[in-house]
């Protein structure tokens, strides 16, 4: 039989998952052995270790059954995928920030410009405000922009706000809170239901514990 | 005096670029020293350590005068710069290629996808040459789409192969040779073109020699 296919991110998300999918008789900790390799075999999963952006993709094409990423990647990425599980892991902010030194006056209609990796939900959050303004899409680094004059404030996640503070910035306002979700495609569930269902199913009491 | 404000992309073509700036009469060494510092002082340059996608943003934005970038990124981000040379370094090649041993049908008439990192190249180069594909974007780990059944074909830089032939993949065409390229900001050449052209010069005449 094909294993379950199932999509994770690399970095802090993927050891937090795996101690939750451990609690529900899932050991993944295959994937922890060689750091170059991207594809494990784990019992009755076969776990694909990938970017967080690429995983709505891989399970929005069927690629991976399922998949744990962050709700800041699936905000962003507006994939129709079926969201069962909030892991409760990955917790962060996404938060908008300025120089503590050089603060944007919003009443002197002066060209604000946000740079963020987050185009989309930039784009939201603003029209929801009324704000105008010019977004800039960073693929990293973003807390550099104030600084070298490229833009007036960010959009970003932050968990302890350290990263802001080590380079002069200041939270202005929260968008969102952010913490890992679990997606399932949701054709393979029709497909697979019985299999996909005892998964969500032991994660859901593993949460519960 | 406001120092001349490069943009150098974190990686290989840093160490690349920094020997050719060197040759120039312009010593970059402090940039290897704390590889969390992402901004340099050295002598009349200020150097930012980015992304190599950032680079197009920072000079077409002003925020850096000048940066060196893979014509790959140039050409998949579209800006209006200066590119005044061809550094010659970073060299790879930006390919099509699919599975050795599921080789894909052109005239069976099926669905095709090919992921990649660069959808505007791929799909101009689909355009150019007429064949209907969906075009998946990813952001890492392209060679792993076909693997995975994500894709049949995948568009992206290499330059000995070596990953394509460890991941059982074929080159089947190629879109360009890629190297960086010196691109400055057009408006800053205007309001600074001594500093910016001496730069260009002794550039020029480094790689000449």
């Amino acid at each position: 039989m094909r294993p379950i296919i199932l999509a994770l991110p690399k970095g802090r998300i993927l050891e937090e998952a795996a101690e939750i999918f451990a609690r529900a008789g899932h050991d993944l900790s295959v994937v922890f052995g060689d750091s170059r390799r991207l594809v494990h075999e784990a019992g009755q999963l076969r776990v694909l270790v990938l970017r967080n952006s690429d995983v709505p993709t891989y399970v929005a094409h069927g690629a991976a059954d399922a998949g744990v990423v962050g709700s800041d990647v699936l905000d962003e990425e507006g994939r129709e995928l079926y969201e069962p599980l909030d892991l409760g892991i990955g917790r962060c902010r996404m938060i908008v920030a300025e120089r503590a030194d050089q603060r944007f006056d919003d009443r002197a209609q002066s060209h604000l410009r946000i740079a963020t990796k987050y185009p989309r939900t930039t784009r939201a959050y603003l029209d929801r405000k009324g704000i105008t303004a010019e977004v800039i899409e960073l693929s990293g680094a973003i807390e550099l922009g104030p600084l070298t004059g490229l833009c007036e404030r960010i959009v970003d996640i932050t968990q302890t706000g350290e990263t802001l503070r080590q380079n002069g910035l200041v939270e202005i306002d929260t968008i969102a809170q952010v913490s890992a979700r679990l997606v399932v495609n949701p054709a393979r569930l029709k497909l697979d239901g019985d299999r996909l269902g005892a998964l969500i199913d032991a994660l859901e009491r593993a949460l519960a514990r």
